[in-house]
């Protein structure tokens, strides 16, 4: 059994417990969070909450690092200096790159692994994006988001002048081109137009086709619900106009949970080091005997 | 750049060519085919076509084993104890697992590397299959395949008796389950019906539903597109009803082609061995540096 550890329980957390308690080979040692002293959502009964791995009763072989984006370098170093693998979803594209370079040398000198940005985008699509490109080296890919919440543009919302509570819904218009749907509360004393203006002018929206529409209750439209139309029109070889299409329509937060799981279990099976899911064997992520697995799915 | 000897040259072996010239780190040493002394193809002017490897210019680094499907244990046995890699396109799916166990041990006595059953089905089909049981690891995968020219089931009507030429294409219903529809051209002398009813009874047929029509030319009805709708739905976690689609539209011989250069290049960074596709990382598959592969794909 693979000794796991949840740092943090927001959406992600949550999943992430639900994917682990599902999966054969892993057991949950406990869940490390600020406030591990106050009071705890039911599903967390029995599991051990603690504001310190070093209150767990034994050392984890993996922790799952559900904290905010932005945290990650810090804490992935951290359990990485203590022995411990790392898995995260951290999401900034651009620096995916650089997060690597950042946690190699530290994961080699431990001799430990990291897998980073392994949630949907970036992750499992990723795989489909190089796999794609192999199977035809020339042409576009062009991936397309939703409908589903935007994250990063919801906060983007939160932090306007005159917003109260937001969501920022992600619709695709096909060829990587996107509309944004942004439904808000105003804070009283606030004028919608001034407010939809700024959103306008924000840099997450000033290039997209944004709506802004002021409602009652924010709350009320909330589904974690989300999609990916992946297209894909290129060349093999000499042979032009060769088709491919990836779609999916899921629970945001359970997929990328799920998929975390899948990486703990194949950052288990990898040379010590960081690696995003490209470099990965798709095997080593499932559970099974090589055996059966290549009988039932090659 | 990588040094390749396409193993024969039937539609695979003509598509390898085209591949291995649009790709930008292989090399063509040359063409092994039985008939080298007889006249050869256009587009194999400035290519040495040869009928044994050691009359090649130089030893490749890896042989493209496109000879027909049941002389791949040979053909790969022989060119990896002459210190060659290899890479097929095995298609019978229950014998993948035996093929690898019967290779690896040879592959690695030679320090060498092969690459089995890459292809679309098996190979990136199977990658994605893979994929989405990591993402959903409850739930059922249906691979719908068509419409297009079965391989396989087009032999299995060519020898029955009364047969002269035929095409059977593959029509997919979904759920995994498909229509065979059998162009014939009847040899003088033999009654469709006949001939129909033992098409029918054939047990490459006799579980599906099943049509056979007579006609005038089968030559021209055929065409190397083909297509497949993979499905998935499961359970990520604790949520249910995560739902997954793959579809491509292909040149069939084309993409394998393409498949099998790719993976070529994954075989010159593995370890030792044998190896399906669902083993290697996708990002082997692709030419270029890691940098700019992880920044643009991941």
């Amino acid at each position: 059994m693979i000794k796991a550890m949840i740092v943090g329980y927001g959406n992600i957390g949550k999943s992430v417990l639900e994917a682990l308690l599902a999966a054969p080979d892993f057991t949950v040692l406990g869940v490390v969070r600020r406030n591990a002293g106050g009071t705890q959502p039911a599903e967390l009964a029995d599991i051990p909450v603690v504001d310190d791995v070093e209150k767990l009763s034994e050392k984890p072989d993996v922790a799952f690092l559900c904290t905010p984006t932005r945290s990650v370098p810090v804490e992935a170093k951290k359990y990485l200096a203590l022995g411990i693998n790392t898995v995260d979803s951290f999401d900034i594209h651009t620096s995916i790159w650089d997060l690597k370079c950042e946690l190699d040398p530290v994961a080699k000198k431990y001799g430990k692994t990291s897998i980073i940005s392994a949630g949907w985008d970036p992750g499992s699509d990723s795989v489909v994006r190089a796999l794609l490109e192999a199977a035809a080296p020339k042409g576009i890919t062009y991936t397309n988001f939703g409908p589903g919440m935007s994250m990063g543009h919801t906060v983007a919302v939160k932090a306007i002048e005159g917003v109260k509570a937001a969501l920022s819904m992600t619709i695709p218009l096909g060829t990587g081109i996107h509309r944004r749907m942004v439904y808000i509360e105003l804070q009283d004393g606030y004028a919608y137009e001034e407010v939809a203006a700024k959103i306008k002018a924000d840099p997450y929206f000033a290039h997209d086709e944004t709506h802004v529409m002021a409602v009652d209750s924010v709350d009320a439209l909330l589904d974690k619900g989300h999609g990916v139309h992946m297209e894909r029109k290129g060349v093999s070889g000499a042979t032009q106009n060769q088709r491919f299409q990836f779609d999916m329509q899921i629970n945001n937060p359970a997929l990328t949970a799920q998929i975390l799981v899948a990486v703990a279990r194949a950052g288990m099976k990898q040379a010590p080091g960081c690696y995003t899911m490209i470099e990965l064997p798709v095997i080593d992520m499932l559970y099974g005997e090589k055996e059966d697995l290549i009988k039932r799915l090659v």
